[in-house]
């Protein structure tokens, strides 16, 4: 492994769960891609000594220290005194740094609280990073063999010192890996079984290194590829991204930020075609997702949520003899929904779903997790029995029943 | 301070930037309401030595220590390992373990792939912790002075094992705090505005710690208090509680997980009523609000996405005259959506939406951000204009635009 970088975040609100901190993430990303992979984040309260400690660790082994938060005038800001105590410095005040707060006070025609003056103090051996888009300033100093940048913990503030500040020293150190990352999202099986066939290219220490995840049923394969050059990277990172696909073929919805929703609207635009929906269980969530992609009026027409019997039999017609006779959850009741909403939007293709979300209502026939998820076309209707697992909460099978529903639209419009 | 907890997650998706670890927050907050402070978070690539390294750093200096993530089946999964390394012990198979998971396949009516043998395996001293929520088991083990719970990074089997291991676990330790931990939600109004009408509560150094954060829409008022009983504890939260419902009013709707829809579907409930919807550009959201509660089959009768201005026409009857004269985003074709709605369902109480939620489709006169919420019941319909502010994005504009038209629906239930 070539230079790392640790980031660490300052602040009580973290540690207490008051604040997700989101800064540590972002500024993995952006060292990623600077070829400088995260070893460690590290998200500390306002605890001087444990500070110090953390600060000490990281000059040891990262090249690369971001650390957020702690920059303020109040006495529970701590980075200034901690960055100090970590390289056995004294704080010295700074008064080239003092004007620059002062005048960022003057430019908003405000008075600068006497507390400030503790914000112009910095180590001895520090470099003071003007923030132009706040009162904090950042530090920049050298402990043991790394270069330590602190900025403030506002995310605006931190981005824009990143950008003038962080970003240009690292692209200027020898050393930083050239690297590419690609992310292929997948629909339609579970981690384990999809890692199993690759797993070859899974293997420890191999580079590219490649990593599965799930979140609501979407598994990523995630690509890391270093190289001597970004185009060898490049070049490495397709290949595998090329032998993911060829291996799992039609689970592959896309890259990146593609959504399940945002792949079927763009394939809809292309043929020109509309989709409507008809759900029970999951109350709106399907036309919700459709709905979610921008411009997504130009295919999705609209839908209906009949929640009751009464509703299933008044605004789309399905007759009571048949959920008398099946239930409303039930394969010809789904066939029944979907063809009726396609017949009453004129929509090229409808999509229902009629199941037990739970936690109550199911029973030893129609237990919960029981979903059945039609497509209507004009080639007929398919109906999919999904089942499940009971363990699943409310919330999971209602999401899985409308992601598995457009994945249904997805693989018809790739015939398409 | 008494008893610590560290919280380390580990995860090359998160040291990449590639997810927001947002489980060391929800841990933490956890833990605080047990008396148990966080000292810090660490996330970890998946990195066998430096797990190694934070685990043994973190069982000198916490009594408890959660561990997330790095429990899958596969060669990246490295959390079983490192607790064994960490401890000095080898890792064993366990025969108990291995049937839970193949059960939990079984469950499912999957095989089982041959790489989840690997999840069977723990530290020789390790406690296995049953998931009944997923395949991934966790792991207890006592390392140097720490007790160290190993749970799942999936969110949903993360908080379930918390719940049945970790929680009862820390509350039978000795040295622990006692505090008690209350939550208001409020909605309909900003969050400066709300902070100014309970600053002298939010002073620093208050007991009890009074604190406001905002989360889609909602303003949550938290009420940290400490003291030497669990009985001054709660006595001196339930004060506050009382102080700020006083000063808030109406705009508190409930404690805790409650939710807009919760609170007006329990309401509904007890009054015996019922509602309907007709959603344009949330396209399905409000229903899907109010059908997260289970349940709701006993007051929400259904609705209507009239994406389309034929659908608005064709399924709710909205004349074409009325939508060329006034424009589908409209105070009247807002009413109409909403009155049509009631009469169509026979509901006591009808939500319409329609608006521009952008990014594309605004104009001068009709900008983003523009919405009309219409509220249809016996007393006829009333409208509300909302103006959000373009900076929102499309899912920031439709979310709150949800919300709205349910706490529209709560204050009108207040009346009843």
């Amino acid at each position: 492994m070539g230079l790392t970088a640790d980031i660490i975040a300052m602040g009580t609100e973290l540690t207490t769960g008051a604040s997700v901190d989101t800064n540590s993430a972002w500024l993995s990303a952006r060292l990623v891609e600077l070829g400088v992979p995260t070893r460690r984040h590290v998200t500390i309260a306002d605890d001087l000594s444990t500070i110090v400690r953390e600060v000490r660790e990281s000059a040891q082994s990262a090249r690369v220290v971001v650390m957020t938060g702690g920059l303020g005038p109040t006495a529970d800001d701590m980075t200034r005194e901690a960055l100090a105590m970590a390289a056995d410095e004294s704080l010295v005040f700074d008064e080239e740094s003092f004007k620059a707060i002062a005048a960022f006070y003057a430019s908003l025609g405000r008075q600068m609280p006497e507390t400030n003056r503790r914000q112009a103090m910095r180590p001895a051996s520090a470099e003071v990073l003007v923030n132009e888009w706040g009162t904090a300033p950042g530090v920049r100093i050298r402990i043991g063999g790394a270069d330590m940048f602190s900025l403030p913990g506002v995310p605006r503030e931190m981005k824009a010192m990143f950008a003038a500040y962080v970003g240009p020293a690292v692209e200027a150190m020898d050393g930083r890996g050239h690297v590419s990352v690609r992310v292929l999202r997948t629909f339609g099986t579970g981690e384990s079984n999809l890692a199993e066939q690759i797993s070859d290219l899974m293997e420890v220490g191999r580079n590219p290194a490649v990593g599965t995840t799930a979140s609501e049923g979407v598994i990523s394969v995630r690509v890391v590829a270093s190289g001597d050059s970004e185009d060898v990277a490049r070049r490495l990172a397709q290949n595998d991204i090329d032998e993911v696909r060829k291996r799992l073929g039609v689970l592959v919805y896309g890259e990146d930020d593609d959504s399940l929703a945002s792949v079927v609207g763009k394939r809809l635009t292309e043929l020109g075609r509309t989709v409507s929906t008809a759900e029970s269980c999951t109350g709106g969530l399907l036309g919700t997702m459709l709905t979610d992609v921008p411009g997504s009026s130009a295919y999705y027409v609209g839908g209906f949520i009949p929640y009751s019997y009464e509703q299933k039999n008044e605004s789309l017609g399905i007759p009571m003899a048949l959920i008398k006779e099946h239930g409303a959850v039930s394969e010809p009741c789904a066939e029944a929904m979907a063809e009726r909403c396609r017949a009453l939007t004129k929509s090229d293709y409808a999509l229902a779903i009629t199941g037990i979300a739970g936690p109550g209502g199911g029973t030893e026939d129609k237990p919960v997790g029981l979903v059945y998820i039609a497509l209507a076309s004009r080639d007929g209707v398919q109906v999919k029995e999904c089942r499940f697992s009971e363990r699943m909460n409310r919330e999971v099978i209602r999401d899985r029943s409308a992601r598995t529903a457009l994945n249904m639209l997805r693989r018809k419009l790739c015939e398409a």
